[in-house]
């Protein structure tokens, strides 16, 4: 499935400035420790410099300042790390679209499928979706009522889309992941809960991934929206009513309560845990394993968290979680008596 | 697919005092910002109380003591929360269930469907199990041998149903959770692990909502139990033999480990962790984030969980975290000096 | 389904040694509180040994220092929850395998399906895939191209394996279980996000058995690894390119960031997070909740998270979490102080 290629149509489709020997042909990209003669390696992170003595590499991808660090065939690139993703991505081209609607696919006469769109086997397409050019649904993938995918989004196998949910453009949807869902919405009534129905939607933007058992809700009235290159990782959960900034990053496992809204170009690391109803500005990361019980208003990194030590020495320390309190009155006591002391 | 309604007509079907113009045609419900005209929106939370004289809704539901303090068409409710619940259901009932079992469904010739029942494309019911009249199941759920399905329950696209396992009446369980998979059980032997078969099941009660891509699995010798009324939200795990007490609400990505009894009317929030083999009363609630390591036997609210800071900020105190112990004896020999100086 | 066995049955098929009657019908397995007289109980913990004296059971499984602890008919095993494990599988053995492909599953012609393995209803399996004699691939499970499942391997249904990635013998699938979606990787360019194409994939070893909605992701370049006789939970995450270690077991909700690499014979606690590109040595356990933030190179049991208290409570002392340098300055000084006094 890879192509081979040489350092010269690398950079006559990337860009960049090919150093040395530029006609050897290259099978693939591999890392400096592992990449034979006939891959390309890539240097990304100065703390590696080292190894570009060692590699084994056939060709390298640097960044301006190690043009000359490097004897070996090498490409120049300002930012070599999204050089090195789009030098795998010339290797391994995506698999084209193959159009049509799979004989074992279930499509509503009702749905609007473009001509240029794949439908693979066992999917379902409901009344008054639309798919867009390009786009391919995949095995078992179901979508609702009115649902609209976008030019050439991707929706893997097994794959729920709820009624009335729209993808954009390019959209990538991972493997059960569930779009649309009813919002956690309940009132409480004589000591039992009444269902509050969801009838809002989700509204997804251009060029936003979604990774594999993600949850996203629809909103109670209003729509649940993630907006244009957004990426979430896998088996987060973003509640009802919540906005997600554009181009904002969420690794796995993180919860967002309803009604949050989150900025643009933040950063959320794995595990994180938002409450509801809040808001995160722009331009802000979040420590992986942060609870954030209020609003953040101002850009930076917000961290929680407390770090891990051995069993014995936690039971120690941990007992005195309980009576921070207590520990901080004697410190003042102390420090008054002392004060006063010092006054005399 | 939304119905119009007036006031009077609301009133006659939910109850409710209606005051004003109740004649006048309204399209749906929206908060008390975004109403235009048509809509009806509702105030159950006092810190929003002044937003009643910016409203552009067409009514207002709201509690006994507004009864006065809104001047536009108003239903007035003991419970406008549960009220604005009902009220949404008016507007959008859910769809109705079409009876009958797709061509493309694959249901086992010793299975039992209700001629009531809705079974959509590519499910599949294995043998033994039981659908009940009014119920659905949705495109891609599976069914393993001996699932009972209570009437009118309700399963969104892509469930799985182990063998065995029984849902109550007007359960509801949204796409890709997975009820009755093997418990986490395992015998060390020999320093490889031996598999426990997993040979008690799942019972589900009736009126439980479970929400999507959340997995509750099946007991080891006894059977995992959900009790009446109870609601779990998305991504939430509970492990083998666990109960889960009546009209508890569960928030969503909280872990439940195994052999956990929690009581009736309990509220855990998001993002919670129960370790094994403990109880948790009746009326507890479980801040979002919280470790629960011992059993709870007082109702109250419990949590755990530290505050966030800057990330510079957090540096210079976690650093104090793994010498709590040290600080606490250092407080208490200085306290102990100074209780010494003060007795001289 | 389940049989009826004699203790001299199961002696005879397991080892260990019948003491008392051993002619007797039992015809099933449960714990020492629920047994009657007709089924066969275990006694594993030694905390629980007054029950063999009230149980209604009719045998019991115990360890060599209980051989004379109970009356009743007995198995002395050396490792009565090992036994136990075992002695439930005699009572409900697996169903069998029933070879065949179903009609109604889509396999590629240029897949190659053992005669002796079975394929369930709405299957899908990729040109090029392997599956293994006395595998099973239930109803509903996507596999993509080029994917190789093991002799006797289950896939239960709704599984899907991406392109590619490896299943080995015996290895037990869960429901809602994606294998091989791509890992999260992404480089930033110009404010955006450019998508690294994972072209890794993910090798599982053989015995390994994978929880309901777990994910774990393809690696960018090289595979990600799952040792031999590893056990992981349900819903868990896997980034890409973590290698986790034989036997090594892990509960649910827990998170492994990219590029992990985590030891044999580990045991990780539920709802555990693990920062990226760390290394933890064999023979580790890491209680429930804890992040772990650096390599851990020494065997040991390791722990973080605050305990929970009353919230009124955590009110109270959590605010000083916020002000532990500030604390321990004012003891430091306080203490300097005093020994200065002292020194006088």
């Amino acid at each position: 499935m890879a192509a081979t290629l040489t350092l010269r149509q690398i950079v006559e489709r990337l860009g960049g400035e090919a150093v040395g020997e530029v006609g050897a042909p290259l099978t693939g990209v591999a890392t400096l420790d592992s990449a034979g003669p006939g891959e390309i390696a890539f240097l990304a992170n100065p703390k590696y410099r080292s190894k570009l003595a060692t590699t084994r590499a056939g060709a390298v991808i640097v960044g301006p300042g190690d043009r000359d660090a490097a004897a070996l065939p090498r490409i120049v690139s300002d930012n070599p790390y999204a050089y090195y993703a789009r030098t795998v991505a010339l290797f391994h081209p995506p698999e084209p679209v193959r159009p049509g609607i799979h004989p074992f696919a279930q499509v509503d006469a009702q749905a609007n499928v473009d001509a240029g769109a794949q439908v693979d086997a066992f999917a379902v397409v409901g009344p008054g979706s639309s798919i867009g050019p390009g786009a391919r649904i995949g095995s078992h993938c179901v979508l609702g009522r009115g649902v609209s995918v976008g030019a050439g989004a991707t929706l893997h196998p097994r794959v729920t889309v709820y009624d009335g949910c729209t993808l954009g453009a390019r959209v990538i949807v991972h493997s059960g992941a569930v779009i649309g869902a009813d919002g956690f919405g309940m009132a409480r009534d004589a000591g039992a809960w009444v269902k509050i129905p969801q009838v809002g939607a989700v509204s997804i933007g251009d060029d936003v991934e979604i990774g594999a058992n993600t949850t996203i809700d629809r909103g109670a009235l209003d729509d649940t929206v993630i907006e244009e290159g957004a990426k979430l990782d896998n088996l987060i959960q973003v509640a009802h009513n919540c906005v997600i900034g554009a181009h904002t990053v969420i690794a796995g496992c993180t919860g967002i309560s309803g009604s949050v809204t989150v900025g643009r170009h933040c950063m959320i690391g794995g595990g994180v845990g938002l409450v509801g109803h809040i808001s995160i500005c722009d331009h802000v990361t979040i420590s992986g394993f942060t609870l954030i019980t209020k609003s953040i208003t101002e850009p930076g990194t917000y961290t929680s968290g407390l770090p891990f030590m051995p069993h014995a020495e936690w039971l120690r320390n941990a007992v005195h979680l309980r009576r921070l309190d207590e520990l901080a009155r004697a410190v003042r006591a102390t420090a008054g008596d002392e004060r006063e002391r010092n006054d005399d």
